[in-house]
């Protein structure tokens, strides 16, 4: 694991944005798996300047590691996100990218494979421990991508509700996310973390025990790891 | 996870030497982790021919994964089966060995890091869910190179006696290994298991849940893991 | 480039199947041009029994790099050799052989390109320095795959006769090759060289003036190269 | 061969900055050998604030690829000149620079083998196909870091009188560059051009015939090779 404390957020969206820059330049498919939220809106709009438009940056191709979808609708909450923060602004063709969601993500890590695998996925780490969609209680580290139902988390509700303004009416009854598993067989990881509310939390995953309650905590373990966070979020280490 | 099941032994060993060639022609120094025991005879038979004498192979560096001292003495069992298998009638000098024992264990990784990393790891698989000296009971996953003390297992020296002819007298009261962050650490690793007597834990420790209390299970996450068995020890799958 | 002298034809032959080896234990996809011809017989003979009916090396793709077409049919003597030296004998699955041919060659480059570019070439030396069919006087090391007439060279038929158990009759007007920028496009070269025959060309080729004159000569400036000859072919240097 | 053909000058140099942050995530030592002179400019002002003052970047390494030492004096203008554009603005620690100078140049080959060999050179190229300090009519493809002496070019004094601001008692009697060889045996090469002016060299450099007499026509036939140039520099093409 590589380790790298910036001295604030945009530092640390400088060097992220470079781990995504250097699958800019190469000379076949690449395959990305984003993170969408609060974290990354540095990173993206960094990036957004530099691929917007760019035709030769079409061998790069995007994918969402989780989705909350709308109720009866196809589409959903973070690929909603990921258009505004990034997709949409940067002009990325809709063909390269690759929509996890809850029509297909029971083959989805299939679909990972024959494409040539992830070559990169960039993280946030959850104040809970959870990295992408695999919050504590919900996943084993040997899941798939998978999806997650509203009876396996006892405040799903709750904790779903801030993705839709606190509207609870609108929660629907599950999410899918790409499971340890998926996420460890890529062949480069980056996770990025901010603020003093995280330090805690970057403690226990990366410097503490591997264990099941703290997902992120299994991240640790691969071979390629960089964890980029400013000094706030590397405060208790 | 890339899965060969292959028809016999034989054809186990000469699949898992190919893991080895493939470093041979490398142009830079590679350094390459391998096991002692039973299992790798047969690989290392089809090894030394190819390896012997060899000058322009001299950018290949060995590393023993783990130790058992012999008593009051610097040496010990897994060097010395390495010797007799491999580095001695493959006449492989002596400065590209890169021998861990009781003496140097605490700044192993370091020095591993320091060397450029692991490129490949070769492995057994114990009856028990162990790999290297990584025995349930006696680490957690995220364990670097260490000791393991005759207090940490109860029939430490039953367990070991094994490797002394029986002789418990012999056995000391600890041994070194390098532990599972090491190993996860490595750029590719290779699993060997043959037999029916490894089928159960061949299922369990790579299609089962991943858990300290079988060691080999955190191997699953490795993204650049090939775990090669013959159909007797695939019988459970 | 790296420079391997070996003591025989024997082990030379063993030194080159390591480099085709290698890439059996790829995770993705990988594309071989490999050589016909009599110096890699030996290489065939060590391979065919690795290779043979192993599913699990379904990854591996071969392209012949050139051909002389048979009058007035599709294949050609190149594939026939091939065919009797190893995709028989080894059981390859003709779905994994790319055969280039008197019908497809002007898009050669392109069909490689799409399927990923080539991972490795394994060639021979012309006692004239040509490698594949780039003989000199007919081709400048910029041309790509490519057609060869008989007008291009005054001994045309003479040259090619030897193909055809010396029947001139049966000598075509025309072949095909891949060119000096395709082979240097692959991201690894392999030329096996034997015989001291072949001694004066490998010193011209490998350690004299880069010049058309001799077309291998461009070969020494691949980054990745390995020139595997045994002592007899290395008696000159 | 990529081609990369940006609509201004500030976008190629965008480019370009990102060849090299793609090695600043590396995770082991790397070796770049990058280019003074003007088309670097814009490039330079992209990287100073990404790599200033940032200790995690230190496995980055820099090697000047020519030098025109000042008379008797041991610096010369190359290194002056990357010294002002990048290593003091960036705050480059002094023992990560490898100057290339008169009084090394002889043995400068083997030093960047022993140092892992170089990841990526960025050079530009000059109006009569030079690129490094291969000059038409001074080198061979198959030189490696040489000296070049006032005897083998008629018009010495008057080319290099240039960097000295046109006074020619300034000029030395000899430069000194890495070869043709030496840079194809890099992994990867990026060459930036911009300006009309460039427009018909970079059309017989890369897309005519390879020869000596544009020294720059070998870069063609690198397997890993990107070239990036403005609207006016492909204005040719």
């Amino acid at each position: 694991m590589k380790v790298i404390i910036t001295k604030d957020y945009d530092e640390m969206s400088e060097v992220a944005a470079g781990y995504v820059i250097k699958y800019l330049s190469d000379f076949k498919r690449v395959n990305l798996a984003i993170t969408a939220g609060k974290t990354p809106i540095g990173m993206y709009e960094k990036l957004v300047l530099l691929v917007k438009d760019k035709e030769y940056y079409n061998h790069v191709h995007y994918y969402n590691f989780d989705e909350i979808p709308f109720r009866e609708k196809v589409n959903g909450v973070t690929m909603k996100n990921l258009d505004q923060l990034f997709f949409l602004p940067a002009h990325i063709h809709r063909e390269n990218i690759h929509i996890l969601d809850g029509s297909n993500y029971e083959n989805y890590d299939e679909v990972i494979k024959q494409n040539g695998g992830l070559d990169l996925v960039v993280m946030g780490l959850g104040w809970d421990g959870h990295f992408c969609g695999n919050l504590p209680g919900t996943c084993t580290f040997n899941d798939k991508t998978h999806a997650v139902y509203s009876f396996q988390m006892k405040d799903f509700t709750e904790r779903l509700a801030g993705e839709f303004d606190g509207d609870k009416t609108k929660v629907p009854d599950y999410y899918v996310t790409m499971g340890p598993k998926t996420i460890m067989q890529a062949r480069e990881l980056v996770v990025i973390v901010n603020g003093t509310h995280k330090a805690k939390i970057v403690k226990e995953a990366f410097f503490g025990p591997i264990c099941e309650e703290i997902p992120a905590s299994i991240l640790q373990m691969h071979p390629n790891i960089t964890l980029i966070m400013d000094q706030d979020a590397a405060s208790e280490l």
